[in-house]
């Protein structure tokens, strides 16, 4: 993509009401704008980073056993009431009232409208286990949105929902979603902590928040400092359909300590003595195992192998997708901008001409953008007028892993800069071996 | 996909307010079911057709130039009064009181935050002409909504906005535009007629609606006997960045008579005898010129080269994504279900194994199925121990390209089966053929 073509509108400034850095840099960046508070369009650069998570959580789903289908924003208030949550759930609920009168809400997450759905299409035993999940803009009227995406009133969020027959085949898939979790936040580049949770108004009696450690985070966690060891997403290569497996490696991700303020064992604290670390964290997923709370209350039976009628059980398993981007500015950044880790990236290079107005650098620039571009290789192109000093600052504070610089002075030395945004080496090179090593 | 772990729930009945064939077969394939009156989930295989639709849309506004953003579903209403409009949309337009007793309205159009946003972002000339577009669910609340997702109150739809300094560069990208929409359609196996158009509600005083024949279309409309003849994508193969041959394509294509009811030329009519044709339509797309109408109210301005002020003119551009999931259906079914176009099907291939009771069939669908996999075909395995009556019969109504049949009786012969749904054809191979065809 040109730069001359695009809309990338930086800035400068930022307002006083962004408070923390990863708010800061995603305006700064142009990746979004506020529309209304706490609500946020994406701007082109943006929505490359939200979609490239949508689709690392998307794999990772579809990796775990999950169908993915998608619900609608607003639903009926009558299928709350099936549940009963209608007049349970409080203000943070967008209540809607349509121009017959009838009771709409802006969903702030899905059980009813899934269970309704599963209710109406799985008749027989033989339609279980399934997940279900969808990735789709959700509301909750927060009193005081702020932080940015990170806490938004609009936000976009993958939620998953399992049906099993009964509680052990239950818990095998609250198990793939677990492990699922682990991959996809690894994979952002992100690590994130498992921590035994509240299941707060889903309900139910197994939980899991998977918590990253940042500054800005919203809460206190307290964890075992074996936590701070770098993991990759090969260290979570389980299969998920050996059972067995599943559940020996998910205790062993469960044993180390780690435990959100309400959730703490000062006990167990008291004996770690300099293993126990304290934090920050932010919540980028949280999964729920809840039994029949949702079926019986609405209904959803299917008949057994031997004609009886079973009542299936449940779980949900929710990412919050925009959230993250924030999240991943916020563990990855530094006085200059954005370093996005290459998963997530908007693109991955940044090729800049040092000079619009001298004829080779345009053709060497325009030759190693149209050859970038043939290799498959993912380039923002600053082909603009402008200072050289103005792209660099572009280039840092949006953070792409590699900038690759075309000036006069290499081109006469039959060379071209390469810059790693994250370790901020530099190294001159011919075109040709920029090339083999970015494609 | 295997079926056994799907969630395809086909039904034989329809409710009886599902009048249009398009609505009954989407019911009937377990497309889509309705949440709430007009608002519809997209099941596992409709998404997937609607994520096709949706990624052709995209290609084809990239391939003009437009850029991709994401405005959020929820708008403010002090934008809508910025351009006059809060009190003017009539009461189609949702309004809704936030907690704190804001005014909010679930978009139905973006012209007024696409106008601010780019008057956050442009500063000046260089910064236009831009094409931005965004592909979000929009909800327009109809007294009646009907025909399924053809006119549903939450659909999904791709409005795309020109920004340009003036009206002959404006032109030039509602031209590229226009191109754009005789593209999509056509990939989409789609015959769409540009018909001039009244403006309605957006304004402006050029405008054409991109109408498909289908007897449940909404309107009437009217048209010479030459728009009959097939078209495909390769017909409009226009460079877009050649002014001059994209004006004279455009006129090429707007010089045969076609008109939608309000745009009748009756005088020109009556001298068309038997060229003239009247049928009923379906409108998937509708693109305005409109000046200054907004950029003006709202105080869109960016500075010249000579340092004065030029208000930008503006055009938007919506294709109705989720309404034409619909359309495609009502252009292309038979007695027994959908017959799928290959760029929007679901999936390529549905594989049926016969005798899911039978090791060998089991085993040569088993390896079928992987095969196809790996070599990158999509595939729906009917794996389920069902009857095979039922079996085709399902793959008849989702409608999928090609069904490749497994049973006993071929196997022993070294042959599988192989059935084009749209002609019906059936042929004998070997399963090496087979593969070789679909790949």
């Amino acid at each position: 993509m040109r730069l001359s073509r695009y809309f990338l509108p930086v800035t400068k400034e930022t307002p006083a009401d962004a408070e923390v850095i990863s708010h800061k840099l995603m305006l700064r960046a142009g990746l979004v704008r506020q529309t209304a508070a706490g609500i946020y369009a994406w701007l082109p650069l943006g929505l490359r980073v939200l979609k490239k998570i949508e689709q690392i959580v998307r794999e990772e789903q579809d990796r775990a056993g999950a169908v993915e289908l998608l619900m609608p924003t607003l639903q009926s208030a009558d299928l709350w009431r099936e549940s009963g949550r209608y007049d349970a759930y409080g203000p943070e609920m967008l209540r809607i009232e349509d121009r017959q009168g009838r009771d709409l809400l802006y969903g702030p997450t899905n059980e009813e409208m899934i269970t309704a759905l599963f209710r109406d299409g799985a008749k027989s035993y033989r339609d279980l286990p399934r997940m279900l999940y969808h990735i789709q803009w959700k509301f909750r009227d927060e009193t005081r949105p702020r932080f940015g995406v990170m806490r938004g009133r609009e936000f976009l969020m993958k939620d998953a929902y399992s049906f099993d027959l009964d509680e052990a085949a239950g818990r095998i898939s609250y198990n793939k979603q677990f492990v699922a979790y682990l991959r996809t936040f690894a994979r952002m580049g992100l690590r994130a902590i498992p921590m035994q949770a509240d299941t707060g108004p889903i309900g139910g009696d197994l939980s899991h928040e998977f918590i990253i450690l940042a500054p800005s985070g919203e809460s206190e966690v307290f964890f075992h400092k074996n936590w701070e060891e770098a993991r990759s997403v090969e260290d979570y290569n389980v299969a998920t359909d050996d059972t067995e497996a599943l559940q020996t490696f998910v205790d062993s991700m469960t044993a180390e300590y780690a435990a959100t303020d309400e959730k703490r064992d000062e006990a167990r604290e008291a004996e770690m003595g300099d293993d126990l670390l304290r934090s920050r964290g932010v919540e980028v997923g949280h999964i729920f195992f809840f039994g029949d709370k949702y079926s019986k209350a609405m209904g959803l039976r299917v008949s057994g192998n031997d004609g009886s009628m079973i009542t299936p059980v449940m779980g949900s398993y929710g990412v919050g997708v925009s959230r993250l981007a924030g999240a991943i500015i916020e563990a990855s950044h530094d006085d200059d901008g954005i370093v996005w880790p290459e998963a997530v990236a908007p693109y991955k290079v940044g090729l800049i001409n040092m000079r619009a107005d001298d004829e080779a650098c345009v053709a060497a620039a325009d030759d190693l953008y149209a050859r970038l571009e043939a290799a498959g290789v993912e380039v923002l192109y600053d082909d603009r007028d402008e200072r050289g000093g103005a792209k660099f600052a572009t280039m840092d504070v949006i953070g792409l892993p590699w900038q690759l610089i075309v000036g006069p002075r290499g081109l006469k030395n039959g060379v071209v800069e390469l810059k790693n945004r994250a370790s901020g080496e530099r190294e001159e090179l011919s075109a040709e071996a920029a090339l083999e090593k970015l494609a």
